[in-house]
């Protein structure tokens, strides 16, 4: 039986388990990357593992959300990354130098190569035949430590391209038909991979605007296979010797068939407010717009922004619409720039951006009340924008422009016929991608050698091994379904915290009880007693750090959110499920001891744990927890399990 | 006996008083601007006028400070101000088109007008022989209303250049150099009038570099008279009609006299934190620098970025040091786009911004902490970058770019000299300036016929004319030296109410009594009692207008401080003053009746006002005010008092 490219490359990078669906594995990461509201705690937990460099081929930092840096402590953050790239040899990418899927997909992405990101746009270079995939911080701090990425065997599916995309239809078209189609679910637990005689009529930046997408349909990632595109796309970037010839054998075994005709698309569009609400334009034509936004890492390339210049050229937009471009990466806005386009957008009236992701976060040009705004962005969740109950749309730049142009929503075929003069740009790459090669600062000739933290960046705590013996006092006993977000509330006014440790665990639990930390910190360890589904909620994986950090031990409960539970395993708690009647009985301030050798049982399997409450009667509490997590709770958590590991294995070279 | 030219000016616009110094005096306005910060109180008050459209020769609105569009309110007001633009018969400048002395510059500045704005830096086209001054919001909606601006007449002081000035050093030089000389207060109640042989040496751009950073001495503004350079630009920008030939009589006589030869300047630097600590930059040379940014209203046209563009053609920034460049105008920014210079920048590594004020007002790109930035700014205020404890110096573009080559202070001189193949760039104007021509929508052809006001735009109140009969309860009794940061809290998460006074008035003293704003609406009319310096502080005209706005008809306090005196009788609030034995006798609650009729004392004259408390015993108040302060006053307000006079008098249409 022949392989998919999908199994080809999870082949290649196995350490541990098999390639059967729903089986986990674990992988070797070859490139990681990173980017500023994601990539502090990344590295302070790095910085934890008390490893010198990055064991990965190639990690990448970058400076993208926050560019406007609004706050010191945005520029504080951008200064530290530039530091920990410096400090531990990973490329730093300048503030301004754009978003850091583009700017990957420029400089580093590779066929036949794995990346994990922690941003959930990660499998953006799919569209060269990466696997490329999205995750927690951790999970990347870990990658860079060595550490293999675990995931379950995803199921592969296969979409198959026939034909060609006619005038005006694009890669955005053939994304947005995916998600009309499967819908924003239809990916979960899915690698899409796309094949068929319809691949070859399309270049790499329109494969990654369909890849970079596929984040949309829940999917955990998409790829394509490599052919002459792709060779022809990394001679233009200036690295030919970076191609490898990759792709599915032809009697792959996939678990499921999709086929798209690209002969049949037209221009699509999401209505508000989610991705899959996918439309043809002609159903909604005629709805005013009061602002139109191009540019994201899903079409904010040279070759998407091109497109809307030549429209543009000697034209003017409404006067009652707001056109904003926003590039993707400063190498596509210094082309534009030099070959004339920029001027010309200009001229037209659009506000030409320095190149963020921006809006797309919410992070300026946030719309009006009550009005329309179109966007060639991936993501049109309600409030995303930055003001609740707004309406946005997501198309195509040739979609977007026609809307500028028109001051409404047309279909570009309409809006041709309808000036006569106007035709469909196409879809063009430049001779050759230069530019922006001052923004990039190598680990090979860094800046700076030693990490710099302003005053809201401290120190990200690492937990000792378990100890055999385990007893403290009961912190906080707490009801049913207590939720992530009463263990470290969302607010930005705390949230602001997210790289100081330190300080955001002064609001641990402070819904529940406002004196708990201080207590906590007093007590020099000690127990969280809960109800049934504790932690409930986000995957936010401070959730757990900041209650470690306070000291907390472990937390029985009577039963516990799955994600949070992996954050538990993750941190060092250990989660204990205890019964109702138990619950009942213990009081705050009770003591709480663990008979066993807690930490030879937890190694050794062992899934039931004698509970002493209050030197005065006994609990039964349950462990159920598989091999990898026992390791990891007993090592103190994954970043001193993945410390241990680079010490006892591979040799990885630690600094204490 | 000759005149000067401000002088000239002044007589030719003179509506009232005369041109005696220290003397008040009314002048005509012939155009006003307007930015998206002050301009929605504006064109509320202006609303509230009742008038169909504004009355000066031309108004113009800019949206320049928070053109990031952070929040929807920042949306919101530029959409309002649009509204309100197309309304009432302004140009209006939309978002991204730059800054408004920039855009004003280009487009409007006439030699020989007055022009009064609400924005600190309006002064700056008095580099084309504009008498242009910054004023509060209100006055600027009595301009646009027909109302003349009052003035007290100020001293006139010439500044006669000599010489012309030699390599690497600047305009900007100039007006350093005058900071350096005459500090920071050197300029109150001055207008600054340069002369001499050296003026035809410098460029009309040059010259409103100077004009514009007069308001950092302090001054009223600052004028150079017109000669063939102004012919020239206006020419360039394709204005050549609108050029004046207008100076200052050969015999004119000035208060006083300074003398600068230009010959003799360096480049200088504004150390932190004070524009007037200026010192030669090789006194500082070597200093690390973290950010470098060029931009502004002082130093952000197309003429100070090219030299900055030359200077790094073929060059990189140095990867330690963040290098920014905001330009002060689309049309400038579209024409170094057209030119090549913006690719050339970005390839240097400069992050290349919208056109926005952005940065110079904490807006974006603050700081790191503990850092250092370089600026072409105007101020260096500790903290406004928006970091508190910031080291921000202030220079020309010259010293700047150095600074960022070299990643330090450096003289730019003794770089040319390290380098060797480093030239002055000189200073250069375009041919012809062309560009941004879709970014301004004029009164003519307006997209809006009515205004657009978003949930967090309310509407000004107007109050009516004085009642004979004034009578109410003592709402709140306050100590001495309450501050208007008393009366309305200038933390942002209240001022961001400023275009809402409904919902602002909520907060009016809510730090003397939380419960003040309810109990005084409640009460529909009363009196606040203080006692010494009441209202010190800021100029906040929301200090009188959120009382005026909760039904507050007077306050009788012991002593005033003098704007919010004057801001009380703009708003219609009578102030008396009261002896300190009464005020210690009046208590809060107590009911207060002026005897007199109140309508016909105000206007008449009457000094002495009788006051009944409880109906039980009687207290002498004082009316210390100007005749014009007793019509506005007895109007109900400086609004109502313009609208009054635009129906009695110039018959001025009125909408009801």
């Amino acid at each position: 039986m022949g392989q998919t490219l999908t199994e080809k490359i999870l082949d290649d990078h196995l350490v541990e388990g098999e390639l059967e669906t729903g089986e986990e594995i674990g992988i070797e990461i070859d490139q990681v990357l990173t980017q500023d509201t994601t990539g502090t705690l990344v590295w302070l937990q790095f910085e934890a593992l008390g490893l010198d460099e990055v064991q990965t081929e190639l990690a990448a930092q970058y400076c993208d959300h926050q560019t406007y840096q609004f706050d010191f402590k945005n520029t504080d953050d951008h200064r530290f990354l530039r530091s920990a790239a410096g400090t531990f040899g990973a490329y730093f990418s300048r503030p301004g130098n754009g978003i850091c899927h583009n700017v990957h997909k420029e400089n580093f992405a590779a066929p036949g190569k794995t990346l994990l990101g922690s941003d959930s746009h990660t499998p953006t270079p799919g569209g060269l035949g990466q696997l490329a995939i999205g995750s927690g911080g951790l999970d990347v701090a870990v990658a860079m430590g060595g550490g293999p990425y675990y995931i379950e065997m995803p199921e592969v599916v296969n979409v198959r391209l026939e034909g060609e995309l006619p005038a005006w239809a694009t890669a955005k078209d053939v994304i947005l038909e995916m998600l009309r189609r499967l819908s924003v679910k239809g990916g979960v637990g899915k690698i899409f991979e796309y094949t068929g005689p319809g691949v070859e009529s399309l270049s790499v930046p329109e494969r990654t605007t369909i890849t970079n997408m596929g984040t949309e349909l829940g999917a955990t990632s998409s790829v394509f296979p490599t052919d002459e595109q792709t060779e022809d796309y990394l001679a233009r970037q200036g690295r030919e010797d970076e191609f490898v010839d990759i792709g599915p054998d032809e009697d792959a075994d996939y678990d499921d068939q999709i086929v798209i005709d690209l002969s049949d698309l037209e221009p699509l569009i999401a209505e508000p407010s989610m991705p899959d609400k996918v439309v043809p334009v002609r159903e909604v034509a005629g709805q005013d717009v009061d602002q139109v936004m191009i540019g994201s890492c899903t079409n904010g390339g040279y070759e998407d922004i091109l497109p809307s210049a030549k429209m543009l050229e000697g034209r003017s937009i409404e006067p009652d619409t707001e056109m904003i471009v926003a590039p993707g990466s400063k190498k596509a806005s210094e082309m534009l720039a030099r070959e004339g386009w920029t001027a010309e957008m200009m001229a037209a009236g659009v506000n030409y951006s320095e190149a963020t992701c921006g809006a797309c976060i919410g992070i300026g040009h946030v719309p009006s009340s009550d009005s329309v705004s179109l966007r060639t962005f991936n993501r049109n969740f309600e409030g995303r924008s930055g003001i609740e109950d707004d309406n946005v749309y997501l198309c195509s730049p040739e979609v977007a422009t026609a809307a500028a142009i028109k001051g409404e929503i047309v279909d570009p075929r309409d809006l041709a016929d309808e000036l006569g003069d106007l035709e469909d740009p196409g879809f063009e790459l430049p001779d050759a991608y230069e530019g922006a090669e001052n923004d990039i600062i190598t680990p090979d000739d860094p800046v700076d050698d030693e990490l710099v933290k302003g005053p809201n960046i401290g120190d990200v705590p690492l937990k000792d091994e378990l100890d055999a013996h385990l007893e403290g006092p009961t912190l906080l006993k707490m009801p049913d379904n207590i939720t992530t977000d009463h263990i470290i509330p969302a607010t930005q006014d705390i949230l602001m915290y997210r790289s100081n440790i330190p300080k955001l665990s002064e609001f641990t639990l402070s819904r529940v009880d406002e004196d708990f930390a201080q207590r906590a910190l007093d007590s020099d360890g000690g127990f969280l007693v809960a109800g049934e589904n504790y932690g409930q909620g986000s995957s936010r994986e401070h959730a757990a750090l900041c209650p470690m950090y306070l000291g907390v031990e472990g937390v029985l409960a009577q039963s516990f959110a799955r994600i949070h539970k992996a954050n538990l395993f993750n941190f060092g708690l250990i989660p204990l499920e205890i019964d109702a009647e138990d619950y009942e009985q213990i009081e705050e301030g009770d003591n709480i001891e663990i008979v066993d050798d807690v930490a030879e049982a937890v190694r050794s399997g062992q899934e039931e744990f004698t509970v002493r409450v209050n030197d005065d009667w006994e609990l039964t509490a349950e462990l159920d927890a598989s091999e990898r997590e026992r390791q990891i709770l007993a090592d103190g958590g994954k970043l001193s399990h993945t410390k241990k590991q680079a010490e006892d294995g591979s040799g990885a070279p630690a600094d204490d």
